[in-house]
């Protein structure tokens, strides 16, 4: 944990007070990790990771930015914090790698490490910095990541970077690049509940400013209780470590990515990479409850694992308590034959990429 | 390189064209590196790397926000892109590890890939982003660094976040925590110099904003050609690679930090992970031409490496062509006496951090 160019100081906690804070959390969370390579975590000005000599790393990072990739006013911090972990875990996931630490470089304004009158926090007292922390590590317990480093800056846009190290043994990672024609296709969990969620979300947030008019103050939205496990594929996301595990070990998958852009988009990643097109069958989709076929289809973020396997694999229907199920399939790529079509009772048409791009 | 919530498509090149062109130009410069533990880069949900059986791993993580780490409007784009690998790079010269991979996420606003009237760039035409990359890739090119994944998103505020994956021979790493009483106390190359120019530079750019009074776009500053080696430690410090690897294969260091934060700041670091005290001689210290003893104290982003020593230790005057200088001495630390002091020809005085805070 290591910051560059900073504030002169004024006698206040300050950034040292916090990293100090957030180093006790993170040491506490890494000493109920049994097995694991961190060595030396936050403190110097690198940290130390050790992985087994059968192994190679996977390493990603992922940028959220306030106002496009959460929302302040809409997302609890609990799940700002747990979903900037659960982006960069479900990369991990989807190359059946195991998480060896997280690192995390998180810029915020002053405001979300003081009180809502801009005082210093009473002891104890829960802060948004507080609160985010509390969901990014029980996320972080729970799938047994250690927390070995980052950077803490003041900015005045929120943005939290987060990087995950993994390790895969040798010969078993899942690549994007490895589907075959004649494969077949298949993905975990349910799809479209994480759109269906933002899209209910975005209701809430609409009919809770209309009540507040011309407030700029950022406010956490309240979510009823009852709301919340409708809400929870966008709120909590569940990253499938335990699934890519049991897929790379086993052998069963020759090419997998994590939905994180919507089954079209990434789809069409994983056609792109192994020069194969694909078929999705329509009815054979796990649509979410409460989502429609277009939010199954081109909603992102749900997490969940796309995967393909040969014809021969014997792929089990449920992996670690997680369904699976065979959506389609993997096709020779053909002049005038779509990257990815969708097949409906209606006949097969083309099933263009509808995520969403920067820059554009 | 993936990115999570984007903006809708219409038609224009945006982040996939982008995407493209700088895996591009990463998998040009991975060709060109001989050795080095990159299997797979850019193009997967997480990059593939492979370290020696007797190594362990050290990463970083360092943060960079517009107007607090750098200034669009004083900074070359180049320069940019070079100090944002350059403080990664130092975190692992500070450790004694050799650069295995690098990972960029860079959150950066729409007209910064357009050029200055909006409009979509001419072939060939050297865009913002394509000069950060031209001054990011140059230093990764020198010290043989591949580049193997990030993130790119669109952002209201200039965002980039490095990470360094490096590589060090079990038992050989340099720790903050090493120090002993008794130790020496050494650092390369000059100190100050960095400040010094950032000091000039304020004064270009002051002069530049009164010649242009109520613009609002961002104009990289001018920077005359006889000012370029005045201003070099400021825009092009050089991560001390080569000198922390001497140092730690040869075993001659007992600790270590990289000077980002300032002398005083850094050193006090040194001495709190190591449990000493330490005395600096002003009269010892290596001021670079041009710069303050104020400076050389306490400004930051050197990029220097600060190390201890045992006095039996043979610490050569010049490692891989970079002055070394004996600056002062590990003490005891001792109940009223400073953590850090400072021996002149008047006497010694308290030398407390004046480095810079965020949140205070």
């Amino acid at each position: 944990m290591q910051s560059g160019r900073k504030q002169p100081r004024n006698g206040n906690p300050g950034e040292l007070a916090l990293l100090k804070q957030i180093r006790a959390r993170a040491e506490q969370l890494s000493h109920g990790i049994a097995h694991g390579g961190l060595r030396l975590g936050i403190g110097d000005d690198c940290a130390l990771l050790r992985i087994g000599a059968g192994e190679e790393l996977a390493v990603t990072t992922d940028l959220s930015i306030s106002g496009r990739h959460f929302r302040m006013d809409w997302q609890t911090p609990e799940s700002i914090g747990h979903r900037t972990l659960a982006r960069g875990l479900s990369d991990l996931a989807a190359m059946g790698a195991r998480p060896v630490a997280a690192f995390l470089s998180l810029g915020i304004p002053k405001e979300l490490v003081q009180n809502a009158k801009g005082r210093e926090p009473w002891p104890g007292e829960r802060l948004w910095l507080d609160r985010f922390f509390d969901g990014f590590l029980a996320l972080a317990s729970a799938l047994q990541t250690p927390v070995a480093g980052g950077d803490l800056a003041e900015s005045p846009l929120a943005v939290a970077d987060i990087v995950l190290v993994g390790a895969v043994r040798r010969g078993k990672v899942l690549l994007r690049s490895g589907a075959r024609p004649g494969d077949l296709l298949y993905v975990t969990g349910t799809l479209g509940g994480a759109a269906a969620g933002l899209a209910r979300l975005a209701q809430l947030a609409a009919k809770a400013n209309a009540a507040r008019p011309g407030s700029k103050r950022i406010v956490p939205l309240r979510i009823p209780g009852k709301l919340k496990s409708l809400l929870a594929p966008h709120l909590d996301p569940q990253p499938r470590i335990a699934q890519g595990l049991r897929l790379a070990q086993r052998g069963l998958a020759s090419a997998a990515i994590d939905l994180s852009d919507g089954l079209s988009s990434d789809l069409a990643h994983l056609c792109e990479e192994s020069h194969v097109a694909a078929e999705v069958d329509a009815a054979a989709l796990p649509i979410h409850s409460g989502a429609t076929l277009q939010q199954a289809l081109h909603g992102g973020e749900d997490y969940e694992l796309l995967f393909t396997a040969s014809p021969q694999a014997h792929v089990p229907r449920r992996i670690a308590g997680v369904s699976v199920t065979r959506i389609g399939r993997i096709l020779r790529p053909r002049q005038g034959r779509p990257a990815v079509a969708l097949v409906t009772v209606n006949g097969t048409r083309p099933l263009a990429p509808q995520g969403w791009e920067h820059f554009s």
